[in-house]
Order: structure tokens, then C-alpha cells, then sequence
């Protein structure tokens, strides 16, 4: 095992009813901006509760944060807050609500020239941060229990991740029940988030952790068992609430302590979305099993490992063992409607090209835990892809 | 699952030489108090690493700490944080450090009459600890990283716990390395306890929980291998470091999240501690096994469960399948060098009357997760361990 250093102070309010915990959560007095996206909120409940328990505090608010969240969108955050004097933020929605209250938090309080640092150099640069809670709408990204934001530059397509100690949310609220109106495509695509998490942490070469692989372990099979039950029983409360707790812890920091992580996967799928606009959750689906297979040889404990514990698959050639767990994660994908082929979503060679200038262009290609995934390799991944 | 309230702020610092970041762990300025035990530290450089960081600091000393600390001995080291104006207090020891830090943390800040309230009433009444960190040296109790304290009070023979958010530590450093001196008996005593732990939080019933209880199965299956291997090959830095993070997950609250939970073997040990002075872990060892036979049924699908997925025991009719599982935990326990009958102890049928009546004497009489662990239930448990 590796040296780590874990903290991770977010209080979690998890289960039904708990929303209406915020109105003794939110600090008395506080000036709030209430940060949220497209409106779901307003049509599934949770507004209206969010509101409720929030009666008696002043409550501003700014709506429209988008999937992958723009620096330009959050800029008008900051300068909202600054003008209001807003001193709590809570950002009620998915990760990219979650994120993007993160980039207002630490933009509010920044005192260099230029926000876009905290994207461009990166979280070292962020010395304070607005406090902040969040009520969680869509279980994937894990971002209600992290440090991490990602957000998008419109003008220039840059995808780019900052992580700082400030940002962790003071709260979360985990309802399973506000999931239950979820459109089927979210469900589906928070279920493979959260799983491309876990194995982004797991997948990579045998480190002397065994609490750590199995708890990696422990949560894939609790993905596999319960989010095609998700799909099928909309409102089946335990599997609701088993696919929210996972898909928080799949990416808290936990599972990944002192050992090694790739996130390959993650960077080149970035890139997709930023050119292609693809969900966060396709890109993932679409670039693992062809990372995994061109990393075969570098990951094979492991993925002999995965094939035995994940999949029960304990006999036959290593070779053998190894592509048939990677086609049962394709499968995986496939039962939760995420599309896992590039063609799928109308992409090419040509694709293949632009993604990898992108990366090139981005200095991108060296990545993964041998830090030896470079443009070839990337491209590789892809082709077998199409 | 049910509804939780999960919240953990403690900073962990994991790995070899993480002593020595105590030099920027403890606030500049703060007038330390260092509170120890027997004097172990001084033989094992853990003393000398710890005086090296703080050089620069202001730092007292509070030795002869004892395990199950008392009430006795805490309440002079109250006395020497209020004599000497202290502000941050250092734990550097095992599970009975740490505890009694922690009631020296609340006690120091308590404006009530008795600080014996904390204790006899619970956290409830804290409102307020000093801040402190530790250093830990034997992986057992868990209290490292979470907020609970358990303290005997001599004269009485009470021996009572509290839990409180305001004493988690600020931070805990764990250098599996300072462990590999540690006597045989502290080390199968830690990892027994670690493993009770689990089981008290795992061994209940089914609660439509599977994460919670595959990170429990995960951390029983660690134990089980790493455990002999920490008794037959001292200084393997892997298995030392296993051991260690394992006891600190097996009670830093989030695998009993959302669960029921059982906690009988504990109450009823915590009496054979304060009647005859066995070691905590003994006390667990001995109860466990017993406890598992007399509450076989309400507790058999989760009995059936763990002979499975923890001791590989899938087939032949349940009652076999159930008494064997408790059965290789017994043998687990001896295997780590902890005997598990009362007379391994020099103690009989009359010790059990004794601990049947002082468990009716603090009216723990309703123990487990349904409270129908009367005085009969823990004196047949009692009686099939003799």
C-alpha cells in the first residue's frame, strides 16, 4: 500500500424525508444562492421541498447551470454572488450543478486576476472557498462527497478538472426517492459513471490493498446486481438507494487511497464530449473496454482478478478469461442503455483523428497508471471502438 | 437501508514516516499536552519521532494512561490542561489513549457540575472539546478515526462509553512500522477486535444493504488472511500496513451505516473487563461464538450469508453450514492467540453469575439489534463458553 493522506469531512443526510433537514443544515442568517439546472427540479417535487425547508432564510436564486458546466454559465454564478453578498451557496441537482457550485464557491472568493486559473493551473491556486451544501437529484458523478469539479470553456471546447480541500460540500442530502422520475437515459448513465469510477481506481496492478479491491469490488457488484433493477422498478426504494450510496462511494476517495489509478478512460473520453457533445457516461462506456484491451498485458492480475470476483469467471485460459470479463462489462453497459460503439453515435475514423489531435493538442499522452498511454495508444483503444 | 446521518472529518495520514508531519499538523502556537501510556513509546522510537516533529512547540507531557483508562487518571490530566492553559491535545498510543483523550478533550470544556456526566448521562451533554490529534500505535480499537470513548471509573467499576461529533480527532497518523515491535498479544488482540467490531455491525439481519455488507465481508476476509500472517512475519510492512487501515475501517462508522447494528458480545464483555481485568479483546473472544449459538435463528440469514461469502461454506444443510462458520471464527480467534473460553481465564460458573448481575445492575438487559438479549440470552452464551 502506498502513503495517502484521506480527509473527507461532507456530512451525508441519506434517506427519505431528509430534505427537510436543510432548514436547520443552512446556517441561520446566511444570504443563500440556491444554484440549479434545466428546471427537473420544478416538475419531480423537489423544489417545491427544497423551498419549504429553506422558508424563514433569504433565498436567491440562478438557474440554468448546463450539462457539463460552462465557465461562461458559472461566471454569471460569481458575479451574481459577488453583487448579492451571497455568503451559502446550495446546488440542488446532478454533478454538473454540484460541480459548477464548486467553480462559483472557489471563483467568489479567488483573489488572482483570472478565475480560469483555478482550471488552467488547477486547485493549488484555490486558497478559500464559499461554503456550500448540495441536495442530490442524479446519483453518477459522486460529486455531493468530493473535492473535484470539472467544467467546460464554451469559447475554446477545454474540458478541464480542478480539486481543492475547499470545495467539499459542508452537506449532502441523499434522497432515493427524488430518482424515481429520473429519465431512463440518466439512470442508465450514472450507473456506468459510477462504475468507469470504480475502475479507474481499481484497475491497474496489484498493490498489497485488499480492503481496497474488495471494496471496489463490493461496489461493482452491488452496480451490476442493482442497476438493471433500476431500469426495470423505477420506484423500488432499496435499489434506488443501493445505486445512490454506491455511485457516492464509488468516487469519495476511499476506494482509492494508496493505491494506483488510471483515469485514461476519463481524459480520453473528455475529449468526445467536448467534441462531439456525447453524455459524460457514453464517452466512458464507448473508450474502456477498448482501453482495457489494448492495456491487457499490463493489467492482467488484475483482470484476472476482476474476471474472478466480478464475473465468476475462474477457468479456462487467462487469455480467454480476461475477454470474456471485458465483453460482460460491454454487455453491462449495453443492458443499462449506454451504447458502447463509436458508430453508435454516428462517429467515424475521422472521429478518431480529431480525438486524438485533442489530446495531442491537450499534452495528453501520458496518461494512466504506468503513465505510458500515449497517442498511439489512445488511438488503438479507439479503433477497436468504431 | 435506513436513514443515516454520516459524517467523519478526521484527517488520516497513512504510511511510513507520516510522524513527522506533526511538525504542520499541530497548530503553530498551540500549547500542546502529549498524553501516553505505559511508557511502550519509549522503547519503540515512537517517543523520540514524536518530540523530533513537535521541536519548536509547546509541549507537556501526560503519562501512565492505562488500558481501560479510568476516570481517575483522566481527571488529573483535566486538571493539568486547565492548570497549564493547554490548547491542543496529542494521543500517542493504542485504543486506551486515544479514548481517554478524547474524555480529557470533552471534560476539559464541560461547564457542568460532575464530568463524570459525560459518561453516565452520554455525548448529548457535550457541547465542546479541545481540539486533538493522535498517533497511533496498536491497530485495534478503531478510535482513531471516529468519536466514540469508552472509560472505566475505578472506584465503581463502571465502565461507560460516550460518543460526541465534537471529539473526532483532527487527525490521525497510522505508520504501520511503529506496530511491528508490538508484543504478540496486542496484536492478536487488535485484530480480533477490529474483527468483532465487523460483526457487530455485519451479523444482524438483512437490511437490503449490500454495499455495507460487502465492504464488512471484505474487511473480515482481510483480517482472516493478513491477521496470522501480522503474528508470523512481524516486519512485513504489508501486512502490517492491511491490518492496520482494516481495524480503522472496521469502526469509523461507515460500514454501519443504514444497518442495524448489535453490540450485545461488547456489553457483555465490557463486564468480564471490569470484573476481572481481561483484555478487551479476550472478553470478545470469549462472548462472540456463544452469543451466534444462542440467537442462530433470528440472526440466520445473515449467518448463513457469512459462512458463504466469508468462509467459503456453501453446501450441506444450514445448521452444519452455520456451526461451522462459528466454529472457524473461534478457531480464528486461537489461531491469532486468544483463548476463547471462560476457563482458559481461571473463570467458571460462578464468574457468570457475576457478570448475569452486573448486567442486571446497569439494566443491560435488552442488548441487540432486536433488544431481546435478556439476562437469560447472555447467560446462556455465557454458559456455552466455559
Amino acid at each position: 500500500m502506498n502513503n495517502f493522506d484521506f480527509y473527507n469531512p461532507t456530512q451525508i443526510l441519506f434517506g427519505q424525508g431528509q430534505i427537510a433537514a436543510l432548514s436547520r443544515l443552512v446556517p441561520a442568517g446566511a444570504r443563500v444562492l440556491m444554484l440549479y439546472g434545466g428546471g427537473s427540479i420544478k416538475q419531480n417535487g423537489v423544489y417545491e421541498q427544497v423551498r419549504q425547508a429553506l422558508q424563514g432564510h433569504a433565498v436567491l436564486e440562478f438557474a440554468g447551470i448546463e450539462p457539463n458546466p460552462t465557465y461562461e454559465t458559472l461566471m454569471r454564478a460569481v458575479a451574481l454572488v459577488k453583487a448579492e453578498k451571497i455568503d451559502f451557496l446550495l446546488a440542488v441537482g446532478g454533478g454538473s450543478v454540484i460541480d459548477g457550485t464548486k467553480f462559483v464557491a472557489a471563483a467568489a472568493k479567488y483573489d488572482g486576476a483570472d478565475p480560469w486559473d483555478i482550471l488552467a493551473i488547477g486547485g493549488k491556486v484555490v486558497k478559500d472557498a464559499l461554503p456550500f451544501g448540495s441536495v442530490l437529484t442524479l446519483p453518477a458523478t459522486g460529486s455531493e462527497m468530493n473535492s473535484a469539479a470539472v467544467v467546460t470553456r464554451a469559447a475554446t471546447l477545454e474540458k478541464r478538472a480542478f480539486m481543492s480541500r475547499a470545495v467539499y460540500p459542508k452537506f449532502s442530502i441523499l434522497d432515493p426517492q427524488v430518482t424515481y422520475t429520473l429519465p431512463v437515459r440518466q439512470v442508465g448513465n450514472g450507473v456506468v459513471d459510477a462504475f468507469v469510477h470504480v475502475m479507474e481506481q481499481y484497475m491497474t496492478y496489484p498493490a498489497d490493498a485488499p480492503v481496497q479491491d474488495r471494496f471496489a469490488e463490493g461496489l461493482l457488484l452491488t452496480l451490476i446486481e442493482e442497476g438493471p433493477k433500476a431500469l426495470a422498478e423505477p420506484d423500488n426504494y432499496a435499489v434506488r438507494a443501493n445505486v445512490m450510496w454506491s455511485a457516492t462511494l464509488a468516487l469519495n476517495g476511499l476506494i482509492g487511497v494508496g493505491v494506483p489509478q488510471d483515469w485514461a478512460t476519463h481524459m480520453v473520453g473528455h475529449e468526445l464530449t467536448a467534441l462531439y457533445n456525447l453524455d459524460h457516461a457514453q464517452t466512458l462506456a464507448i473508450v474502456l473496454p477498448g482501453m482495457l484491451r489494448v492495456r491487457k498485458d499490463a493489467k492482467r492480475a488484475k483482470l484476472l482478478q476482476y474476471a474472478a470476483r466480478v464475473w465468476g469467471l475462474n477457468a479456462g485460459p487467462e487469455d480467454i478469461r480476461i475477454e470474456a470479463a471485458i465483453t460482460r462489462t460491454q454487455d453491462f453497459f449495453e443492458q443499462m442503455g449506454v451504447k458502447t460503439r463509436l458508430s453508435d453515435y454516428g462517429l467515424n475514423r475521422d472521429s478518431v483523428d480529431a480525438v486524438i489531435q485533442a489530446l495531442v493538442q491537450h499534452q495528453l499522452t501520458a496518461l494512466g497508471e504506468h503513465h505510458d498511454v500515449d497517442a498511439a495508444a489512445s488511438r488503438a483503444a479507439l479503433e477497436l471502438c468504431l
